[in-house]
């Protein structure tokens, strides 16, 4: 159990400090599921690359205010974190609107790595 | 999709009214299995009575002083409720100690009937 609580809690650490590339990067498996509740090519994202690829996409398309990060909370060989943030999307039909965002994040550790993350939106 | 949103919603709004007992007899499956990050009998208590039996444990031994109730959080057939709790036991090693708790419920829907819960600890 001590091993997923210092993944969690080291990934955690540095989505507090605002290096979500950096949590990504230090903790995702090659194989990496990444599920968002929508419909369309965002639902399921497959693989490091495709997830990268997905990160880079939200990194350039919004305005970042502020993220809070608060967990994490374990159970067995998953834990989660809830997001709170702030952002404005530069594109789309919300462009130029301020959003005010709250989710929670399912992660899944096989071996050491996140295997799944899935995300559970508020509202 | 609408009738998980319907559900969860109606479950947090009565859990925020301090209806707990009454979230769980309205929504829980008869073969509802809920599942806590410890050892022991109550990691795992299997059917409506047997969780039942584990809420009244839990009423007889705690002092609850306020619970917040934060969501839903919904995926698929999924949601996600955080709670924040002050309470103290009443019995065993923390009795008499006024404990700030923060956990996670993760709750899976089937047919209508939440069939699991499974609860993430914090700190």
């Amino acid at each position: 159990m001590a091993a997923i609580h210092d993944l969690a809690k080291d990934f955690v650490r540095l989505c507090q400090e605002g290096q979500f590339e950096e949590a990504g990067k230090r903790y995702w498996s090659d194989r990496i599921v990444s599920l968002e509740p929508m419909e369309g090519p965002m639902a399921r994202s497959e693989g490091l690359q495709a997830v990268l690829a997905k990160g880079e996409w939200w990194y350039q398309n919004h305005e970042i205010h502020q993220v809070t990060s608060d967990g994490p909370y374990v159970h067995g060989n998953q834990f989660a974190v809830k997001f709170i943030m702030d952002v404005t999307p530069k594109t789309g039909d919300a462009a130029g609107k301020k959003l005010h965002m709250e989710e929670i994040g399912l992660y899944t550790v096989q071996d050491g790595k996140i295997t799944e993350e899935r995300f559970f939106f508020g509202g």
